[in-house]
C-alpha cells in the first residue's frame, strides 16, 4: 500500500533526490534524515509549504528511525562535502568519514526492523554498499549502489552530443568502481544501429577523447558548483522507480559479484526483489583487465576501511 | 510549438524551479542565466548528465540572451543570499542590490525581443515586479509576481495541519505585500464547508495563533537552511503551468492594481494572456486597512528604489 | 511496497480507469477482471504492447482473483451497457443486473482475502456500494462510491464555462443519490471569492439553468456515445490517488451516513484509511429536503434489491 | 507557446491517443475531429467533465478546422472499423475507404494553413502517410507514420516475456510495411548485452517462434476486442513527445526513403523538425530481400490507390 521512501543524508544530493521524488509524484511517504536537525526540519516544512500548489500529496517526516520499519526503499545520500573537495577528485577521501557514519546508520536501520531495498549513493559507493550490506544484514541482492549508472549516463551524454542524438538512443555501459578506475566498456556501446567502434571509424570520432570528455563533464560540474546533484540523483530515482514497478530493467549498478567477492558496477536485472540476475558480457581482454584493476582497488580500500 | 522557459538567477530558488520543471516533464526547452558562469554551466551539464535516466527530454542552455526571443515564460529568481540573511527578515534589505540588477536584466530582456510572460520571484517581489514591467515595457498583465501565492500555501499548510487535512482542501488568500506586511484575509478562508471563523469557534482554534504559526514556518525554514526553496519554487511552477495551459485559475499573485497604482497580491484570474481579470473581494474594514498599509509600504519602497 | 489496483469490469468505464492509471504512471500492478475473457485478455496484451514505448512499467494481469489478496484498491466498474440505455436515463434500470453480479463478485473478493479499499463506480452507485460493503464484510469506511464527485465536476464545468474560469477554481458540492435525485447544494458553491448566489445576482446568472446545463452535459455525452467514460473514470482515479497518498482531501463521495442508515453522497475526508470523517454542512431547509428525498429513494431501491 | 495537438478520427485509436495526452498532462490544447459529430462532441464534453478532478488543464475543442492554423502536431487516427474486421487481417482492406477520406482531410488541413508535423496512424499506414504528404504539400520530413514502432514494441514484449525482462531493455527493430509483410530484423535485436541470436542459442529460443508470438499477440488483441488501441496509441504519443521535446530519438517509423521512392518503416532520428536523418543499418541479405518485398507491396498498393 503506497510507496514509502527514506532519504538518509539531506545534503545537495539527498535533497535533490527528495525534491525529484516529491515533485514528480513518485512517492506517497518520504522520510528525511540528517545530522543537521535544523536543515532537515527546514526541508520538511518547506515541502509542506509546497503541498497546496502541487498536484499530488506526499507525507514528509524527518529523523524518525521508527518510520523505517515499513519503509520500502532507503536511499543513502550521506557524505562529507568538505572531504569531497580534494585536489585529485578522489572519492576515497570521504571513506574515513562515510565508513564510520555508515556503520552507525546501518545499525539503526537494522534496529528499526527495515526489510526493504537499500539504494546507496554515498561514496566511495562500492565499498560503502558492501559496508551497508554487512552492517544491516540485508540480503546482498537487496543492497544496490548507483555505481556507474551515472558514469554510463555521462558517457551517453558525451556520445549523444557529438552525434546530435538523444542520450536515450545510446546503448552501453561504464563498468567497475564508480571512481577514477571506472571505464567505458566500448565493446558494449552501440548507437545508430551499430557498434560505436564502427560509427567512430565512419565519422572519425576518437573514443579516448569521448571518454575523457565524459569524465571532464563530471569534473566541470564539480568545479563549477563544488558538488554534483542532478545526474546522480536522477540515477538513484531511476533505481527507485525500477524497484517499485518491478520492471526487470537491465542497469549498470553496483551489485555483489561473487567472482570478485565484492560490490562493483556490472549490468544487472533490477526489480522489486532487488538484483534479480547479472548480465554476463563478452568483454575484451583489455576491458577485463581494467575491471580487475577496479576490483583490486575496491578490495584494498574495503579492507582498509574494515580494518579500522 | 513546445514549452520554453528561462530561469534568471540560478541560486537556491532558481535551481529548484529549474529542477522541478525538468524532472516533472513540464518544459521542452530551458534556458538558465546566472552571473556565476561556473555555476550555471555546471547545472546545465549536470542536467544533461541526467537525461539518459529521465523519461523525457529537455534541451538545456545557459547565459544566452538570444534564446529569449522565442522564450514563452521567464522566471526571475535572482537575488542576493547574503542580504537575505538580516536580523529582521526584511525582504527589502535586498532591494538596493536586486533593483539595480533587475534594471540591467530588464534591458537585456527587452533588447532580446522577448514578448512572453514574466513570472517574478525576486524580492521584494511587488516592487521588483513593477520595476520589471517598467524596464521591459511589457504589458502590465504579462508581468506577474508570485506574491502571496506562497504565503497562502503556508496559511493552508498551517490550517490543514491543525485540522488534519489536505492543504488543497483549504480555500482562501493571504494578501498584500509579500513581506512583513502581508496578512491572511480570514474572511476569505473556508474549510470543511464553512468559513474558518465558524470552524475556529467550533474547535477552539485561535486564528491569530494560526497566522503566527504560518509565518513562523517560513522563518523556521529560513533559519534552518538560510534560504527557502521548495515552497516558493512550487508556487512559481504552478504559475508557469497555469500560463501554459491557459487554465484561467484564480490565484493570489502580485498583479497591477490600478486603485493603488502599483503591484500587490490580490486574487486574479491567470491564463495564457497573463492576468485576465482581478477578483473583487468583500474584505472586512480591518482587512482593507491592512491592505492599505501594505500598499503604502510598497509605494514608499518603490519610490525610494526608483529615486536612485 | 508499490501500488496495486484491480479494476473489476472492463467495459468503457473500467478500461478508461485502467488506461488512465497506466499511462499516468499511477500504479505498479494492475489486475483486470471481466466476464468477457477475450476482451480482458486483449486489453492486458494491448497494454503490454504499449510498455516498450511508455516511460514507466506496469505489470498487468487479468481474471485472477488470487491477486486480490494483496491488492491495495479495487475499483468496481462492472455494468450492463444495454440496460444503461433506457428512455429515462434511469440508473436503477441496471440494478437487477448489477445487484446480482455484485453479490457474486463480493463473495469472490471476500474469499480472496482482500483487505484493502473498495472504490465503487457501478450504478446505481449508492445501493451498489452498500451491497458491496455487506457482501465483502469490509469496514463501512473502506467501501466508497464515486457518487456525486462526477456530478460536482459537471457542476463546476458548467459554472466555470459560463464565467470563463478553471473548473478547479469553483468550490462546492452536488449531494445525494448519484442519479436523477442528486442536486447541486448551491449554498455550498463559491466562486470568485464569493457565494455563487452573489455572483449570480451580480452577473445575472440563472442557477436553475446552470443546474440543468450541468445535467444536460451528462445526457449529451450519453446520447452522443451511448456511455460516459472520461469524467467518471477521472473521478475514480482521483479517489485512488487520494487513498494511496493518504491526502485527507475533502471530497463529495458516497459514504455511509448513519442518520440515514445508508450510503449517499455527502462530503467526507478521504485518506489511506478510507473515509476518515464526514463534513457537516449548513444546508438550507430546501437542500435538506432534497437530501431526504434522495435518501428515501435509495432506501426503497436498496430494500427492493435486497428482497430478491 | 504551449503544446497544441489535433487528433483526426475519434474512434477507438483516436480517443485513446486523446485520453493519453489529456490525463498524462502532455498537451495544453487538444482539437478532436470526427465525422460523427455526436461522438466527438460527447468526448469533448466528457473531457471537460474530467477537468475539475485532473491535476492539469487542457482546452478541448472539436471539428473546427480553423484551429489547425496554429496546431503543432496532427495525429491522424481515422479509419473504418468495419473494414478492419476481415478474414486475412489485411490492413489494405481499409485502403479504398481511408485513401478517399485522407485525400479530403488533407485538403482541409492544407486549406487551414497547417504548418506543423503530421503523425499518421491511419492504415495502411505507409501508403496513407504518402497520400497525406502529397495531399498537404508538407515537406516529406514533416509527415511521419507510426509504422513499425508498434511492431517493434510487440517484438520487444515477446522477447522480454520469454526472458523475464523489461521490454525497454530490448533493443532492435521491426522494419518494412506496417502490415503482413513487416518483419523483425533480428540482426538488429540485442538483449542482455548480446545479439539476440547468441542469447537464443544459449537459451534455446526459437526466433521464428518468437516472431510468430509477437504477431499473434496483435491478432489476439484484435480478435478479443475487434480493434487494437493501447499499443498503437502509445506509439503515436511517444512520437508526439519526441517531436515536442526535439529529442533526436532513434525510432523505427514510417518515413520517406528515397531509394524506394516511398514511405516505409526504417529507423530514423526524430525531433522537432520531424525526420532529421535516417539510420543506415547493416541488414543481412535475407533482411534486405524482405525489405524489398515490403517496399514492392507498398508501391503496388500506392499506385492502385492513386489510380482511382
Amino acid at each position: 500500500m503506497s510507496r514509502k521512501v527514506a532519504v538518509i543524508g539531506d545534503g545537495h544530493v539527498g535533497e535533490t533526490v527528495a525534491h525529484h521524488l516529491v515533485v514528480a509524484g513518485l512517492v506517497d511517504k518520504l522520510v528525511l534524515f540528517d545530522l543537521n536537525e535544523g536543515k532537515v526540519k527546514a526541508d520538511a516544512i518547506d515541502f509542506k509549504d509546497a503541498m497546496a500548489n502541487l498536484p499530488h500529496h506526499v507525507e514528509v517526516t524527518y529523523n524518525d528511525y521508527a518510520e523505517l520499519a515499513d519503509t520500502d526503499i532507503i536511499v543513502s545520500a550521506l557524505g562529507n562535502i568538505k572531504l569531497q573537495d580534494n585536489p585529485d577528485n578522489d572519492r576515497f577521501a570521504e571513506l574515513p568519514y562515510t565508513s564510520q557514519q555508515v556503520k552507525a546508520v546501518a545499525k539503526q536501520i537494522k534496529a528499526a526492523g527495515f526489510h526493504g531495498k537499500l539504494v546507496v549513493i554515498t561514496n566511495p559507493v562500492d565499498v560503502i554498499t558492501m559496508l551497508y550490506q554487512e552492517g544491516t544484514g540485508l540480503p546482498k541482492e537487496h543492497v544496490i549502489g548507483t555505481g556507474t549508472l551515472l558514469d554510463s549516463a555521462r558517457m551517453k551524454h558525451a556520445v549523444a552530443e557529438v552525434l546530435d542524438l538523444d542520450p536515450r538512443s545510446v546503448v552501453g555501459y561504464n563498468l567497475g568502481e564508480h571512481g577514477n578506475s571506472q571505464f567505458t566498456a566500448w565493446s558494449t556501446v552501440r548507437v545508430l544501429g551499430k557498434p560505436i567502434t564502427e560509427i567512430a571509424a565512419e565519422k572519425g570520432l576518437d573514443l579516448v577523447d569521448l571518454d575523457k570528455k565524459a569524465r571532464e563533464g563530471g569534473f566541470e560540474v564539480f568545479y563549477g558548483k563544488k558538488y554534483t546533484s542532478y545526474g546522480i540523483a536522477t540515477a538513484a530515482v531511476r533505481l527507485v522507480e525500477t524497484i517499485f514497478s518491478d520492471a526487470h530493467s537491465e542497469l549498470p549498478v553496483s551489485n555483489y559479484v561473487a567472482e570478485y567477492g565484492l560490490y562493483l558496477s556490472y549490468p544487472a536485472i533490477v526489480g522489486a526483489d532487488g538484483i534479480l540476475a547479472r548480465v554476463p558480457l563478452n568483454l575484451t581482454d583489455e576491458e577485463l583487465a581494467k575491471l580487475q584493476v577496479s576490483a583490486d582497488y575496491i578490495k584494498t580500500k574495503f579492507e582498509e576501511s574494515n580494518a579500522k
